[in-house]
């Protein structure tokens, strides 16, 4: 069989779900799975469908056409197609901190996770042992204030060339440019050190030490513009008290920044997040 | 607008989404939430769909007979529709702990929970009071050894006078007869003070005490012949340490039987649990 | 026997804890339980005692006399001390809500809460009857823009007359004037609808749903001069998703705040909290 | 300075506290942390503490003699006395599972443990590659029913030359003897893939997923001659629902097993567990 996951939000209306549900069943489609959530403030219609089809019969790209013509056109949807036996090409960027990257490659080593690692790009040298002892590629390219924009175009070149879907920046130590961000919307997962929105910026943990706060967080989200200010994919936290130095803090906190960031890493893969108004539905 | 919520569950096939979609379409509804799952392991098809129809032209008794006969028969469902204009009617079978009454009345005082509560019942005299300053009618109806089954026989016409639709029990301290629970398969809603299945029985907080354990927790599930054994529906933890003493341990699971019996409740009310395998699937 | 516990900070020097448990034993005392902290980035001191004498031969007054010169002096300690046998005389203060209140007389009436309740104050008249279903003295002040300073002084007078120890606002809808803050130091517990420092301010889960945060939270915290400033005492979380309206967000809210207020109450309660530098050292 | 940690246990009676904070005082000694628990129903104390000395003037065998003659014969203590300078020695036991071996290693290797790891055993060679990208030595030693025997002897007389101090079950898939436990009694760190005490023995996410729980956990615990009764150090547990496969469970579980059995190796490696009756006080 072949299986395909579909996509959909759009403006809601009646009808949608049976039409949409109806079209698979008649191009011969048996669903699989079916996630839908209306939010009633902005009357958006979101929908996750997966199907199968005769791997004799089906070709996507005329189903595409055809659900276009029929179906997205009709209600003006904004949809995306993916091939279930198509793994997404994700790029990991990093800096010194090696706990992310270890998670994220040991995961990957053991299978758990559906994606490609075509290429690591870095700001620094550091962490290239630990690619090499995977496997995978590692290209350090410099950045400071004036090689940033020349580093960004060839690290976008390596991008294309490996085909890459996504970006998971793994504790990635600089800010993103606009350019970039264009080229991957929704496509840029952060892991961010602090429960946001509280403690944006560089020093969460110092920050969360001074407040005496009881408990920290994570928080991975899809990079935007707006620094620390992108849609939330997930969250967790853990417990802190006074006995709790700042290191502490930040041992807590790593440990909680992979397990975050890897079930974000988990839900981009498997197609399980929409975005729409700079909030995610996460159909979990 | 006239607002129902079917629930469905049959042997997994093909197309069984696009039929009652289809058919919901047809009969001039508007499908407004839908929830699905299938169990692979057992290949079982589970629905929930929140429908809406025009009030004026609307029979929920034709629409029944049609939708057994059209889709209802061909796939063998199992399947029960509800009207959201109609409140399920709840009994509360308490003893003498009062947490989880308080809990239970202070929540549907505040139209927290979409249910109507015609009476309570107790083999105890002491929670009158709490009843009476809700006004709510108090049944005290004495249990022994001897009297059990006569004393059954008036709880059962009481809940038929009453007509209600299902009973939670808010730490009623009686084995519940099979009589009761053929009455209410699936219906009657336990708060049990353990993590199930470890530590089942009536002591659950000194065995948890004596192991040692870093985490007690509470189980709400529904009441079936095997003790302890039914399908759980929902569950919550909080963490101990070698500092709490079994009375702490015994507060600190009150809370926690409040909160958990309070969840299974609205799940329940709002039709989101079905009950498969002696498992419940949670549309949440 | 006869139990006292001893709160304490100072500068940490060497030597605090061998003088101090020296003269409980020398004063013929046993100590119970001892807790201790030492800030090093503050290099502060900070200790808890529980001791038992004699009944027989004990005097507190006496005992302070000695303490404070032996021992309070020669580190220049802030320490205060507590007969075991004398419960803290709680205010609560309220407006409209009633989940904090209903939550806090539950477990009043539960003997929970090592409290005495002597009165509840509101601006507003609709929560007498819940009073009165426990019992206790409920002053209805109206508080408005004009009202607020005579108001005050109706309350601080009501405070004084009964002897009120610390006050719990339970969801008290109006911002606490510096008269009362000073008069009640560290001792007027507030519950904050968020998790603070994120979203402070008056509507925390309209903010949190617009933001599309995984979790909400509740804080609760001392009261000081600067709003949502005050040092933390507690904090619990619970998830959100994309399904849940902001109704939701505000009721699932609401198990939190109850939950934490309450443990923020016991901290308080059984002198377990110490403030210093605007955060709290809990010995938990 | 001088850091050293002293753990403590014995009846309880009066003045312990007193006798043994005057005793280091005398010796010259700056109490750094203290720590203590009475266990009112077996009547046990329990105290950790930390403490500093001149490095010129304090001599370790010579404080332990007059500590054990003065304080430790008196009131008939359990105690210990460990350097803080000096870091004990781990051993790892695997199999097939890297999971917990790369976690544990990735920490050792970001500084997180204060552990030495002199080596890693193992009754399969398959992970020997992750030990040498570690630059950990490590041993393959085959273990069959006929020769379980000799090999234990082979591990233990490994033990002793790499002077091992304790040893972490990492996922090791094999019954520890008799004699190692002996040798190592509370010694030996367990990750048990469950929550204990539900679900013990070898396939608990099967278990689990057959009893349709909403929570699944996993437990650290010392290794004693009862399989999975040993005294528990650290538990931990996620949410799982109708949604998650067994793989799915065995999945979140290998997150839970990671994050448990590093927290209870920071536990045990900090002197923080002291084990009585079969249950642990944890000074965390």
């Amino acid at each position: 069989m072949k299986g395909i996951t579909i996509l959909i939000n759009c403006n809601d209306s009646k009808g949608i779900i049976a039409s949409v549900t109806n079209f698979i069943a008649q191009q011969g489609g048996n669903i699989v799975y079916i996630d839908q959530h209306v939010d009633r403030v902005d009357n958006m219609f979101f929908m996750r469908l997966e199907c199968e089809f005769s791997k004799s019969t089906f070709a996507v790209q005329a189903f595409q056409d055809v659900f276009s013509e029929v179906i997205g056109d009709k209600f003006e949807m904004n949809w995306h197609l993916y091939d279930s036996d198509v793994k997404p090409k994700m790029a990991i960027f990093v800096s010194k901190y090696e706990h992310c990257l270890y998670d994220i490659l040991s995961r990957y080593s053991a299978n758990e996770l559906e994606v490609d690692i075509p290429l690591i790009i870095s700001n620094h040298p550091d962490l290239e042992h630990i690619a090499q002892s995977f496997n995978i590629p590692y290209y350090y390219i410099k950045v400071t204030k004036e090689t940033k924009e020349a580093a960004e175009d060839i690290q976008l070149n390596l991008l294309k060339e490996f085909k890459v879907n996504f970006i998971v920046l793994a504790r990635y130590m600089q800010i993103v440019s606009s350019k970039l961000i264009e080229e991957y919307p929704n496509h840029i997962i952060n892991i961010h050190h602090s429960f946001l929105p509280a403690f944006p910026g560089a020093k969460p943990y110092h920050s969360a030490y001074k407040r005496g706060v009881k408990i920290i967080g994570a928080t991975s989200h899809y990079v935007t513009e707006d620094l620390d200010e992108g849609p939330i994919i997930e969250q967790d936290i853990t417990r802190v008290s006074h006995t709790h130095t700042i290191k502490d803090f930040i041992l807590k906190g790593r440990d909680l920044e992979k397990i975050v960031l890897s079930r974000a890493l988990k839900l981009h893969t498997k197609r399980k997040v929409l975005v729409f108004n700079n909030k995610t539905v996460v159909f979990n």
